[in-house]
């Protein structure tokens, strides 16, 4: 089926197995089905929130580096480095022309920003209208209140037809949707509306706690730990204190998830087997870091090569950018003859 | 002196003879003072409101066609459009993200905007917090909430250090200052803060009624009339029904004032004199018909060819871009490398 498929990576620190196995896997799998594929690292929309130039640079360098090294094939794929595409930037200026401002007084990131505002001065007498707005704006920038308008253009550019996405960014593609019809809707047929793409069942993998791995459970395994610091950390699973030779149920194991994660079929029955005639949990954890290890040996060797060699990252991002920049040139000329900038 | 000019020109209809007298002529001359002086034509600022293809079109073709008719010298200046020089708009992202929101809610055009709002639903029950913002952001849309950071990168772009303006334009500059002094504490020395140059007798021209000569009193003159018409424009001055021989004040009479706009100081002496001495008020607009014809008879012409080639319009508007986008190139760099873009 001829349909393009966008994925946008934001630079916000090393990924971590939670990450790998509920996102970057799956996107790295939709990319066989599309016959066109775009990822990028969204650096502008992390400039919102990191002005320093130094981190900036590191986290996209980190972040495009693990994408590589877990499979993103940049000659199957097109990936780049969103401050690389200028068309971008001047869509999403024309876009912002058919943005209602209410549409991002009404979006998720902007409001939660007003919500921590609300609660900091909670108590305080409150003032009404123009003051009191401004109030709840105190150290909200404009990069973050427009940014659904940004990562409309993001999406529109290249006539993205489904962008996958988890729940909390589907009212981004919502917003995409509604500034591409109201568009279409003055100057005919332009701009193709986006679909967004929900895993139906997002791998969960649990954290060192048994709870979902998240990083703001501080629960998380670094992808690309040396082996030793990589075994220890599976050591500080949390499990009960039952003897080996107890039979133990798979079924309620975090261990036991993370297993059958990167293990064949094969390997997965025969753990569930020790797990019924008993195991000691030393032993299981030995197990997990076993295939563990195994999947990310040579993940971890690509990372740590693309990370001595910064300068081979940039250059892939920019070829990236060039093939990026063909398919964006014709869109963004289309828009410009509708509006009549030409 | 070292110095860069840049004037900003809004297509939003032909100009009149009281902006080419109280803004074209002063921007014009400023041009001579500077080392670098541009001028551009806003036309993304006006996608805000002009959401017609032909219509935007024609509109820079004339706001251009004025200006180059009007003496500004493409040889001499670098003259091209907002939308031909691409740099303008990643600049702009990248200042969103110093932008508190804050700014945005005080400037003048959003504020107007909301005020319109308010009175329009005077009388309806308030609601309070987000609701109530919102609803009083109907109708505005994001290109013109957020135009002073595109604005800001219109000037902050070309280091440009003066920026002549009208009063109600010099929030704009403070604007554009804010954003760049933050960028600057943040990164070191990066942007020019610009100023603002606000004439400090702006010409004012009286127009058909006495009143000041505006758009929004419906008393102007079209600058490019044939000369027929541009007779009975001047016929239409609201004039008393003292008789010709009666003597008459030249300070108090807006033809008068009309007439040593244009006319050389000997003319305007020798006028003085005919008021003076008792003068018909047809004689008197006959005389002003005469030196405005002079004065308009060649940039009438001028602006009649050019309109005749759109073309050539856009050729000379090209060109100025690429003059522009060369100055404009070893700034962003400068910029990227700051936030950590490259």
């Amino acid at each position: 089926m001829a349909s393009t498929v966008l994925t946008g990576i934001k630079p916000t620190g090393t990924p971590h197995l939670g990450n790998f196995v509920g996102a970057i896997k799956p996107a790295l799998a939709l990319a066989g089905t599309a016959s066109n594929a775009l990822y990028f690292v969204a650096d502008y929309h992390a400039l919102n929130v990191i002005h320093d130039a130094q981190k900036l640079r590191s986290l996209v360098h980190e972040v495009a580096a693990t994408w590589l090294a877990l499979g993103l094939d940049p000659e199957k794929v097109i990936f780049y480095r969103q401050s690389d595409v200028p068309e971008i930037f001047e869509l999403s200026w024309i876009l912002s022309c058919f943005t209602a401002k209410g549409l991002m007084n009404r979006a998720h990131a902007y409001k939660a920003a007003v919500a921590k505002n609300m609660e900091s001065r909670a108590g305080a007498p409150s003032a009404s209208g123009a003051e009191d707005s401004d109030d709840l704006d105190a150290g909200i920038n404009m990069g973050l209140y427009g940014y659904p308008v940004l990562m409309a253009a993001d999406i529109l550019l290249f006539k993205t037809n489904v962008v996958p996405v988890g729940k909390d960014q589907v009212q981004h593609i919502e917003i995409a949707r509604d500034i591409a019809q109201r568009f279409n809707a003055i100057y005919g047929p332009t701009l193709v509306l986006p679909e967004a793409r929900i895993s139906a069942e997002t791998a969960v993998i649990p954290g060192l706690d048994g709870r979902k791995m998240s990083k703001s459970y501080d629960n998380t395994i670094a992808l690309f730990l040396p082996p030793e610091k990589l075994r220890k950390t599976i050591f500080k699973y949390k499990t009960d204190s039952s003897p080996p030779s107890e039979p133990k149920d798979p079924n309620t194991s975090p261990l036991f998830h993370l297993y059958r994660e990167f293990a064949t079929p094969e390997e997965a029955e025969a753990l569930r087997g020790r797990y019924q005639s008993g195991i000691g949990w030393g032993e299981a954890k030995e197990a997990v870091f076993e295939v563990l290890n195994r999947a990310l040996e040579e993940p971890r060797r690509r990372y740590a090569d693309l990370m001595a060699n910064p300068a081979r990252i940039d250059a892939l991002l920019s070829e990236g950018a060039q093939r990026a920049r063909a398919l964006a040139g014709p869109t963004l000329h289309e828009v410009r003859r509708a509006i009549g900038a030409r």
